[in-house]
């Protein structure tokens, strides 16, 4: 990405143009805005791969089988524990009411846990892990995705990069977000590697033998590698339990293949999520917790440097840094994006994209 | 450890030993049997860094200043939600505590979450969460630990490489265990290394300054790494503030030095602990649960296999292979942990050592 030319939009612009995007199916307004959003959010926090990249896509899957008005069903509820069928609607849509079922059980019963099936690509856990964090809860999601991992010692892509994401609230400087894949690397970081002719970092990837390779193109034709070798591997099992079986869902290869990795195709995945929130105030005072995480983050801000080291960051410190300034600043947006989401207001005749102001 | 002779011993006979060198502390004979247990069962599942070598320790640290008669108390307990003081008692004691909470109030709302503080080094987490698999529950343990880590671009040493546990409930064959420290390897491993005048993995440790190293020595003096780089520091602050914060025990820099990584030193830690568990019956019944851990198995199995791999494992599955061909053929002890342990037999006169038999 980086070598590319950028142009700076002012977040609003580009959350405008989206919901109008989004809006040109038969979505309702609440839920364009709502999409809108995550893909917004991404971009201030410098997540590009769950930013407005995804939206020519979104549009074209919201056409192409995705439910634009799911009806979200509570398929069973007792007490903390819930479980949706999201009715083949986009991932954020349902991610958002399980999110919200979840921090009302969490408010009622100290804890909740929701699980939704049936449901699309929902973006970046951290969205909605934020929405936890903003009621000073703090949450777990994960999700399972379309298989792009083999097991530890195989070749069949079988799982997902099965993402983790916790949230902690803290106060404004000092709130914990941690957002990974389980795999070292996504696959664009190869794409990006072949396309510049730069080898790889040693466990970012196998041929096809399962063998590690550095080459980025043998890589394309082989595996991801997990993170941390037999650790990510399980970590994506253990993601895929708790998301695909506990909701009833679909698991490994029974969800269809990657639809996101492609920049053209777009189609039901059939994911489920899983989303834990911890009520804090049932465990102590807010205000003691976040004193408590403010003295660690204080602890890992005081380490001595490592050689080379400039500054030390908190997990998620980097993106919400980059959030305050884009917020301000403006998003920079890469050429080939911006000639994709002209192509996507062209073919829906839409004048949103002449609200995108440049700004520099 | 490899290169050394190793004798081969039956379990039980282990636990006797361990049981009464345990005993001659002031502790109950209920809780000997409990330490003991986790002891065998880690060596069982061939996990050494956690097995019989800790007894001489444990015992030393029993007389120096952990309490053998904890009056564990409930200190804050609301819905699925409770926390207890550990009196400074052994980890392991507090923890299977702390697991049979959660398990009970998972029992009653179908998901608990039990915190613990000034506790102990509780051995390997598998254990209390095989507690809540052989109750057909999901449990999510961890614990923090003395700092070994320091954050990711600094050389302080200010975290613990605290584990984190996931067990899942299947068939006999296809029960699943992750339970994995969030440092690429233990110092021990390091030291072996050392000793071998083999040069380590690229990952593993960085030298003082902070640069990575493959040096044994070099990193002996330095520091480990975090698995996964930034994941893993994260992963190590999350469980940090779940197990340390959420309890109101200690946390970072606050708890005392490594008190598990040398041979012959062994006190109180002040560590805390961190037990979630789901039961699986609020989302489907057991047997449709367990028939997809089964199918789900069954995809990684039949992966094609990589180049030079002749088996694929789920998580845990080498475990507890090791387990039931332990249970009947005896656990190999290394000669120089058999001399540690015939040492604390004479220190404390025990008859306990002779009843260990040797197989072969």
């Amino acid at each position: 990405m980086s070598t590319e030319k950028e142009i700076i939009i002012k977040s609003d612009n580009i959350k405008f143009f989206a919901i109008e995007a989004l809006k040109s199916t038969s979505m309702s307004e609440e839920d364009a805005k709502t999409i809108a959003d995550t893909l917004v959010e991404s971009e201030l926090k410098g997540v590009y791969s769950h930013g407005i990249q995804l939206l020519p896509r979104y549009v074209r899957g919201l056409k192409n089988g995705i439910n634009p008005k799911p009806n979200i069903k509570i398929t069973n509820d007792s007490g903390p524990i819930a479980t949706l069928d999201g009715d083949c609607g986009m991932g954020q849509i349902v991610s958002v009411e399980a999110m919200k079922l979840a921090i009302k059980k969490a408010k009622m019963h100290g804890t909740g846990i929701v699980v939704a099936r049936n449901s699309n690509h929902l973006g970046a856990l951290a969205y909605y892990g934020m929405m936890a964090a903003s009621e000073n809860m703090i949450s777990m999601c994960t999700t399972n995705a379309a298989s792009i991992m083999a097991p530890w010692g195989g070749t069949t892509e079988t799982l997902g990069n099965n993402p983790i994401c916790w949230t902690i609230p803290g106060d404004e400087n000092n709130l914990v977000l941690l957002d990974m894949a389980v795999s070292t690397a996504a696959r664009n970081k190869i794409r990006v590697a072949a396309a510049k002719g730069e080898q790889l970092p040693p466990d970012w990837a196998f041929d096809k033998d399962g063998q590690p390779t550095q080459d980025p193109q043998k890589a394309l034709d082989g595996l991801i590698a997990p993170m941390a070798g037999p650790k990510g591997f399980g970590l994506a099992v253990i993601m895929e339990i708790l998301s695909g079986v506990l909701s009833g869902g679909l698991i490994g290869k029974e969800l269809p293949r990657d639809a996101i990795s492609s920049t053209d195709i777009f189609y039901p995945t059939n994911t489920s999520h899983y989303f834990h929130v911890i009520d804090i105030s049932r465990f102590c005072p807010i205000d003691t917790f976040k004193q408590r995480i403010k003295e660690l983050s204080k602890q890992i801000h005081e380490s001595h440097l490592a050689k080379g080291t400039s500054q030390i960051f908190m997990p998620g410190e980097i993106e919400f840094k980059t959030r305050i300034k884009r917020l301000k600043a403006g998003i920079p947006i890469s050429e080939s994006v911006l000639i994709n989401l002209e192509r996507l207001a062209k073919e829906l005749n839409l004048s949103g994209l002449k609200k995108l102001t440049i700004t520099r």
